[in-house]
């Protein structure tokens, strides 16, 4: 997607929606960073609003002083709110839109590879909340998101990774051609590759799939948390990206999917395979933490629901009591 | 509805839902004061919370301390949460409901006159915020809302009349036999009466009508906001209760619309009536005040979206100026 044609998009959106105000949020860093976005997307009587950078901003008390800012810029229930940023910006402004006044449009323009291809799609709002990711939040969906492939070209190599964590899992449990476009690129070179736009709007459109027949997250979607149950622990435990956590993630549950004769062995060679020639090193000390999984979200008394790959492009999902779970780690 | 039918009811929702833990939340007072209904529930494996007593408890900061019981007493997403009290409860329960994990389920056993017929359907939540009323909230409805007219025996007449505000609304706006019934009623006799359930259901029929019809508010469910735009400011001007600054906000709501021509006097008069008649005494010096309509959600910019009565279980929508009604008041 060109630069020019998502200005034209937003334009469009907004022309649609006619709101009586537009607020911009953004994290401090990025404000300076985006400069030049803010600028050409141009919109006179729009309000810059802050939020911290990072996951400081993803707690109660910044949700308390964002819920201020919208009063003291006086929106209203036809107003707009556009999250300019990665997942943390659009987790923050989609669980404030969505509780101002019992819920306010909002727009997603995501500016990194993850929330391009997975966070700003789906309606997930969340923060964190006693230490415990994304235990507050709704289901709340923009009215647009807005993917622009100009922004990745400013990412650092980490970023790239953090992204390519959730590309490679959109591969494994539905679209193989994901995997097939990867294999002759390296995290390095893909913010350049004439590939990436083809490899964005697939990996969308996974996310999609599952968003689209399951929006409240009660069964079929949970086969986009592969890699996620054991990938959150360790995202916790040694503060790494998202992406390259569910990397690990995945790793370790395609291992014990094999213990379990649920996954051949191949599958977990492939993916290594893929993560060599990308360029991504893996850190194998790294391990998940048991106690942590014991306050998953996706906790049923004591059943996990796990997906399982199959083969490349097929997924399923099984129920382990998590105390089995513990037998494997 | 008898008590003995509202228990089955209720342990056929919970059969049914089969959750993995249950809260009881309720309100310091209420929980002393409704022991009884408690102990009738007869939940030996559920944990009750308390939240502050009246509208303290409608606050951000008692909503984290709510969201961590919620945690401390692991409840998860197949965890059931049950609001045991009037509007605020209601309010409280269903707000943190839900943001907890995305959303819990959680069942309506209100309390109040006000809350049987009104706030405890029709699933919109609420917090105050910066002193704004229930500027903070969602769209969420119970999984269940249990009656039980028991609970009206215990009452104030001061309770009796905050629900008679909303069930008189009713009336006017949809369906005139509730009037006819409350013809022969005082506000003193009516939790004793035998036409306590017919009322209660036909007032809870006219309040589903049109959250069915309407569920996000976006059009027809503003007619149940009559008497509302001009009673919500004298409710926090006078520190009176919802149900009298209703029948307040509907007295002088039918006067600007006659001034416009737009409902006979006729209308008004019948009210008058009405109220006198079931001993509902009104302080007419109680006026609306303008400067807190500006701040009220149903506000589109400068226009405002005001219920008229055309005449007895008639109503419909006009679109003001809010400069205008300032003109009026």
């Amino acid at each position: 997607m060109s630069f020019l044609n998502s200005i034209e998009f937003l334009r469009a959106v907004l022309r649609k929606e006619k709101p009586t105000s537009i607020i911009i949020v953004s994290s401090k860093e990025l404000i300076k960073k985006l400069a030049w976005a803010i600028k050409k997307i141009n919109l006179p009587s729009a309000t810059v609003v802050e939020i911290p950078d990072g996951e400081a901003a993803k707690e109660w008390v910044e949700i308390e002083k964002l819920l201020k800012k919208f009063i003291s810029h006086n929106l209203d229930r036809n107003g707009i709110v556009i999250a300019l940023g990665g997942g943390t910006v659009g987790d923050v402004v989609g669980f404030a839109s969505s509780i101002y006044l019992r819920g306010v449009k909002y727009i997603q323009i995501p500016t990194t590879l993850l929330a391009q291809i997975d966070s700003a799609h789906g309606g997930k709002t969340a923060i964190n909340f006693l230490g415990y990711k994304n235990q507050i939040g709704s289901f709340y969906p923009p009215v647009a998101t807005i993917v622009d492939s100009r922004f990745i070209k400013s990412l650092s190599k980490e970023q790239i990774i953090d992204g390519l964590g959730e590309i490679i899992k959109a591969g494994f449990i539905k679209d193989p051609t994901i995997l097939t476009l990867l294999k002759k690129e390296t995290a390095d070179r893909l913010p350049e590759s004439r590939k990436l736009k083809s490899i964005i709007e697939k990996a969308i459109r996974v996310k999609q799939y599952y968003v689209n027949k399951d929006f409240k997250d009660t069964g079929l979607r949970q086969i986009l948390n592969f890699g996620h149950t054991l990938g959150h622990t360790i995202e916790l435990k040694y503060n790494i990206s998202h992406g390259r956590a569910v990397i690990m993630g995945m790793l370790q549950e395609l291992k014990i999917a094999e213990k379990s004769k649920l996954t051949p062995v191949s599958v977990r060679n492939n993916l290594e395979t893929l993560l060599k020639s990308l360029g991504i090193k893996i850190d194998y000390k790294m391990k998940a933490e048991y106690k942590n999984i014991l306050h998953d979200k996706k906790l049923r008394g004591n059943q996990i629901f796990l997906p399982v790959i199959s083969y490349e492009g097929k997924a399923r999902i099984i129920k382990l009591d998590v105390h089995k779970l513990k037998k494997f780690l």
